[in-house]
This record gives C-alpha cells, structure tokens and sequence, in this order.
C-alpha cells in the first residue's frame, strides 16, 4: 500500500494563500497520506511579541523553558489545528498529533553539542508507525506538528524535516512511502537563475557527479544527502518540489 | 461498558502541583476515561502579555479574530499538549483532540445574543461519539480542549463545562456514563462555611427542595439543574467533587 508524506515548511503554512493552494494539492493526492508542518516564524513572532528573544545556532533554534511554551502554543495548536480545521473544511478527515500524542514520536533531549546547549530540543528516538497506520487504515490524515516528548512529561521541540523523515522510514515497512519536501524553487535546479531547470530525477551517481561539478552545493546539498539516506533507508522515493505544485513535477530521488 | 468523563477547568490545569494530583487521580480511575479541560486563566494572561485586552460579558469571553488566535494557542497547544505529555508519563495513553480533530465536535457560531456578539465562540451541534468510541475502545484516553470548529475551516471557542456535558450525553447511548466536574470544594455543601456538610447525593426532588429551602443558591443553581439535565438525557450519573479527590466523596447528581 502507498502513502504520500508531505512536509511544508513556515513560511508556506503561514501565509493564507499560499496555505490554501498547498492544502488543495495535497487534498488532491490520492490514497493515504500524511502532512508534517513547521511554523518556525509565527514563533519567533509570538515570542518576539511576548518579548522572548529568539536565538538560533546553525539555523536551529535554541528552545529555553519559555521558549518551549511558545512554540507548543504555536506548532501544536495555532498552526496546527487551523490546518486541521481546513482540511476538515476540504473534506479530508484531519487528525492534529504531536509526539506526545498516543506515543506517536518519542525522543531525547538533545545533550551538549560543541558545547551549545539547544535547550529542549528532542532528537527522534522512536516513530510509532503502527499507531499511525491504525489511524491511517481507518480513513484519518494525521497532521504532525514538529513537537515530540520524552516520554517523562516533558515535551520538545523537534525539527520539522527530522519529523517527516523520520515518520517516512518508520512508515517503509508497511508502505510504499513518497516522501515530499515542499521548497521555494520548483525542485532542483541545474542552474539557480532557471526554474524551468528542474533535475526530474537524482540518485546516488547523479548526485557525486552534481556535487562534483558544482551544480548542487550549499543548502541542497544536506537535503539531497538527507533524501539519499532515506532511500537507501527503505523509503520509495523522496520528492522536492514546491508547494503549489503537489502532484506534478519537481525533483525525484531514488 | 462504563465510561468516565472528568471536566476540570483553568485554575487546576494551570497549577503545577494540583495538576499533578489531579493526573494521579485521573490514572486512578479504572476502565475508559475522557479528560476535558479549561484554560482560560492562561488565555487571559497570554492574551494580556500579547497586549490583547479579553472582555467577558456574564463570564463569557468575548472571542474576536485575535483572541481565537490566543484560545486556539494555549487550549490547543500549550495546556492540552501538556498534559499529554504527563498523561503520557504516567502510562496513560491520552491523545490530545479539539473538536476539529477527527471531527470530533462540530459547532456553529453563535449568533448575536441579547445584542451581544461573543465572536468566534462556537454552540456545539454534534459530538461525534463513534469516533471518540473507536479511540477509547483502542485503549486510548481522549484529552479535550476546549475547542471546537465549524466544518467550514474556522476553529471556534467553546465553553469547557459545555464541551464535557455534551460529550456526556452523546457516549450515554454507548457507555454508562459517570460525568465528574472538578469544583474549586469538596462538593454541594448543605453549609457553605464547612467543607465536611458535603450533600453526598441530589435528585430532581431534593433540588426542588434544596433551591426552595435556599440551601443551594447562586452559581450552584445552574450548575446542578445542567447535571439533572445530563442525567435526564441518559447520563448515568453526575459527580461534582474536588480535584485532589477524584476517586472518592463529591455530590453525586441522579
């Protein structure tokens, strides 16, 4: 059986229009699937209105005590259950889930790293995918906020990549699994300045020869490391495209 | 089958050590349980870090655009994922829900009301029982925030007391139903200035008798003429008792 994995990140998600036309596509996508959202700038805005200052190291967000209220009001109810509620809305049967609920995704506090303390960060230990299978089997579209917890009361804050790519290997046991990684640009790109230069498809050989020639480099380069891992973990395929553009074109990875 | 529906409100939730004796309570509880709480102390103070002034007209908050945005935060996110995560902890298998979620609770705006208009506050329609059925009876334990939505995308506020007693009554024709509300004493007392003259129980004609007499007063009044209702309509019992008391004593409401 197939299941599509659709993460989109903030900036997408919190913008009414550009939410509206990604909940259309993915309502179109046939079969089961599930939705992993971020929300990382409405916290920062929260926070910044509540006059908690954001701090973030290497792109990542240091998650202090007040911090972690924030962004549990934020990723597990704001924005998520206004997902929930449209999808509801579009005729899709929307469950909202952290981690914590029903055990779905349980994870550590992250130690020191280099010596920066993230605070409460979780880094994945456990994806329960026969909970989500149960609620999938049944006819329910899970919508996953990037929370987890500890399993000792205490929940955290866990990057929205690392929730989708973590639920997708989870879920390659019991399905064939399309991961899609929503992205600005329209999938990646042979040459930066041309949105027509979509790459359809890259494995393993294409990308030592991309990296090796300077087509990929940068920011897409973890991503399609991220996206290879994944493959080669189990997972059927890894999809980069953008968000208006759901069921048709952008990259493929194999 | 028995069920048992606890409603605790804002001022439990929002204390960590009468939380955690409520938790412990609520694990205490055997067979399949329902946790619905409230929240809106919390509300009230984010609302008011966020510079966001809340307007309450008979006790009711006036929920506009940006104060569903607050209510949707903390009942939805921060308090309810919170006690997920503890619930957790302690070995329950608790799955946080608004209304929107599965579709659980469908309610309609309510419209202007005496000249009032109380914004996005919604009067409930439906509570789906099958589908709260279908979690519990998979060993689950439902946390309900007080929230509920409108099938046309738009979370709406609703009212936590209002959220339990109708979900009370939609399990009645599937469970027997023990509804308990966590009151701030240990009960109805017949002497409001000793905590030890609980009325231990309350049927239609001793309300009659304990309205007439003045022995039940005030804020009592609708309180127990709502969980004669609910036992009228196939509740099969009403518990108001204190939080840290959950398994023994209260006023039990036939």
């Amino acid at each position: 059986m197939k299941i599509t994995i659709v993460k989109v990140g903030g900036a997408v998600v919190e913008n009414p229009a550009q939410l509206a036309v990604l909940l259309e596509g993915f309502r179109n996508i046939e079969g089961a699937k599930i939705l992993v959202h971020g929300g990382g700038r409405r916290a920062t805005k929260v926070a910044a209105e509540l006059g908690i200052e954001s701090h973030m190291v290497g792109g990542r967000r240091i998650t202090d005590a007040q911090m972690l209220e924030v962004v549990t009001m934020v990723y597990g109810g704001l924005v998520n259950k206004n997902i929930v509620a449209r999808l509801q809305s579009l005729g899709i049967d929307a469950i909202g889930l952290t981690g914590a609920d029903m055990d779905v995704i349980r994870s550590h506090k992250r130690p020191l790293k280099d010596g920066v303390d993230f605070g409460f960060v979780g880094d994945v230990d456990c994806v329960n995918a026969n909970r989500l299978k149960t609620l999938v089997d049944a006819g329910m579209t899970p919508v996953l906020a990037p929370l987890t917890h500890d399993g000792n009361g205490t929940m955290l804050n866990t990057n929205a990549d690392t929730i989708a790519s973590a639920t997708a290997r989870a879920l390659a046991r019991l399905y064939d699994v399309t991961l899609v990684y929503c992205f600005e640009k329209p999938g990646v790109l042979a040459n930066p300045d041309d949105d027509l230069s979509v790459i359809t498809t890259i494995r393993r050989d294409d990308f030592m020869r991309l990296t090796a020639d300077g087509t990929i480099s940068g920011g897409m380069l973890p991503k399609i490391e991220n996206a290879l891992d994944a493959v080669e973990a189990g997972v059927k395929k890894v999809v980069i495209t953008k968000a208006d553009s759901l069921d048709h074109g952008g990259t493929t990875i194999l």
